[in-house]
């Protein structure tokens, strides 16, 4: 259950011929109302793919009626040509669906400057909207069908679902396994609700849950062309609901997704949370976490098993955050290996072995705290980025 | 011929133990005059390791008679006790060379976070003072032995000498291997010249010259708590240096050393010359490349003779620098793969075996330019650094 949880979606996923492996790569989610509310965020790279310039237009009425995604490819930096593509896209969908283009969200995923193949894309809406038409189309099977078409490196799909006591759903999907790191979005993220909310409603929630989840993680530094997370409501439960609950739920629902997401980032071998505490601001709080997440040598230490610390307060040496540099503590799966940034428990003791890892640095600052989510460098994260468009 | 290559000069490097390997892990270079001169630039980082904290202390009245540098230690987030071993050192060799411990620069690399063991290191101290009253000091052989004293993961000494036809000489050896991107200096390196110039004149060439090759090598955007460079000045030579001219050469020699460390650069197969041109600032130049010179998905893919230029510019759309996105230019190898945000000669034409890579992004803001001095990012570097403390 994710995209299809709420009442009002309908969702397909086809196989379009995109992808050279013969999967499933383009997915229509179609709100069928009875309100067409929905909120986007967009990366915040300079340089966007052509999906992510058409869809910003769209979502200037805050009208959006479906969303289509496709693997394969993510038309970023092909010219006018990839634009009309995009374009063009989005008028299949628009005729297929009796809809209107501007109301219809585009999204890409894959290598950037290589064009899409807009013949294929345009028979994989046909046989998408075909499918959408069909009872099945709201079955939990159907959003997960959508969910498998849009992963790339993914090796699971990615689906939550949150439903309230106050009789209304949120769902959604997301594919992501490289280049995450945020923009304020992170990769492709569809979620939907029921719920009975404006756009404006639902912006104000989606700009808080991405800030505290999908922002925070960082896998590998690397910020995407066409990273895109949208929120559709439908109101089809006629639930009025209160904003705050829906906002803590969304909250809920995108760290779940959020942590499927490091969980089956490429190559990792390790789940590392970042926790900075006591930081004079929240700001300085993931500037610090964000430095460490970024430390290759950091990296590759967790990913060999060495709880080496002085590279996690090399990385935080690097930062302009309010802290002394010699009244930093820092414990590693909860064995403080430096206290006032001299060497506490011995290293030996902090065992590495379990996936999840954790990291706690105490600036001693202030009172302000926050997590980043990231992974280890591995290997096979070298191996599989060095040989992923050939 | 590298620190005893100018006149005043002389060199030891010994075994003290430091480093399990049993190699040599102590080195000393004392400026015998008659002039003491001397410059210094620190890594920028907030965490500083003890000797970095002595040395600037130790830089304040711009006189220096002798450097004594280790591996096989950080000697950083070591506490006082760290502190205490640092002037102890310090002491042991101004007590030795009959001068003043405030006139001795300490350098250390390893490490972070164990405790340096003082009694090899005074040992140490002493043979190699014993070394330095000896005619053989200001040999070649004794600049190698004080280079190959420096060396941590590094597989060979790095050492280089210009001669001004004016009659004065400079040298230099460095050492930097991982943690390389830039403070301001980058690892630890010593510089020595006969030439005649004051402490002054020596600081603002030594500026110029790391602003322009040090500081732009970037190889695993990781900073280090100990980079030093140090630049003595005899005046051995008797001749009045045109400050010019010593720039210049101090630049040339400085570029030397700095393609010495990238070509050494922990795991690297590939040396990568990232080119930025027509910025609207040579800040922005530098920021876009190194931008690019820390994208891991850029630095897999080169290590995958993959020309993905994809990532690089999602790696130039992460920043800030002044372009219109849809107006870059990218050539990889001589290949224009992009022109103007679309797609031009195909990428299959770039040829990436060669360990040699040239990467040019013309921005089309301006008439500044600059390069950055990168490295691909391997599952070579991985091992390494996954295993580096163990």
């Amino acid at each position: 259950m994710s995209v299809t949880a709420a009442a009002g979606f309908a969702a397909a996923g086809v196989t379009a011929g995109l992808k050279k492996s013969g999967g499933l790569d383009l997915a229509i989610v179609e709100n069928v109302g009875p309100l067409t509310s929905c909120a986007t965020v967009f990366t915040t790279n300079r340089c966007q793919a052509n999906p992510v310039i058409w869809s910003q237009q769209v979502m200037k009425d805050g009208v959006v009626r479906a969303i289509v995604l496709n693997s394969g490819g993510a038309n970023c930096y092909t010219g006018s040509m990839g634009f009309q593509t995009t374009h063009a896209t989005a008028e299949a969908v628009a005729t297929e669906l009796d809809i209107s283009a501007v109301d219809v969200v585009v999204c890409s995923t894959g290598l950037i400057g290589e064009q899409l193949n807009l013949d294929l894309v345009k028979a994989g809406v046909f046989d998408a909207a075909r499918a959408l038409k069909t009872d099945a189309a709201t079955s939990p099977e159907a959003g997960l069908l959508a969910a498998q078409a849009i992963m790339t490196t993914d090796t699971t799909p990615k689906q939550a679902v949150v439903v309230s006591p106050s009789g209304w759903t949120v769902g959604g999907m997301a594919k992501g396994a490289g280049m995450l790191a945020p923009g304020l979005a992170t990769m492709l993220v569809v979620l939907t609700t029921d719920a009975v909310l404006n756009s404006a409603q639902l912006d104000a929630a989606l700009r808080e849950a991405t800030r505290l989840t999908f922002d925070r993680l960082d896998s590998d530094g690397c910020m995407s062309t066409n990273d895109t997370v949208s929120l559709l409501g439908s109101g089809a439960s006629g639930v009025e609901a209160d904003v705050a609950e829906f906002t803590a739920a969304l909250i809920a629902l995108c760290q779940d997704l959020t942590l499927q997401l490091q969980g089956d980032a490429e190559g990792s071998a390790h789940d590392v949370a970042i926790e900075v505490r006591n930081a004079d601001t929240e700001a300085d709080a993931v500037t610090v976490a964000r430095a460490v997440s970024r430390s290759a040598l950091f990296k590759t230490a967790i990913y060999g098993n060495d709880p080496n610390w002085g590279r996690v307060l090399a990385a935080v040496g690097t930062t302009a955050a309010v802290f002394d540099p010699y009244g930093i503590d820092v414990a590693i799966n909860d064995v403080q290996v430096c206290t006032a940034g001299e060497p506490d428990q011995p290293r030996e003791l902090v065992d590495l072995t379990p996936r999840a890892v954790s990291v706690v640095i105490d600036l001693h600052a202030g009172s302000h705290s926050a997590t980043v989510w990231t992974n280890d460098l591995t290997q096979e994260y070298v191996e599989e980025n060095s040989a992923y468009s050939s």
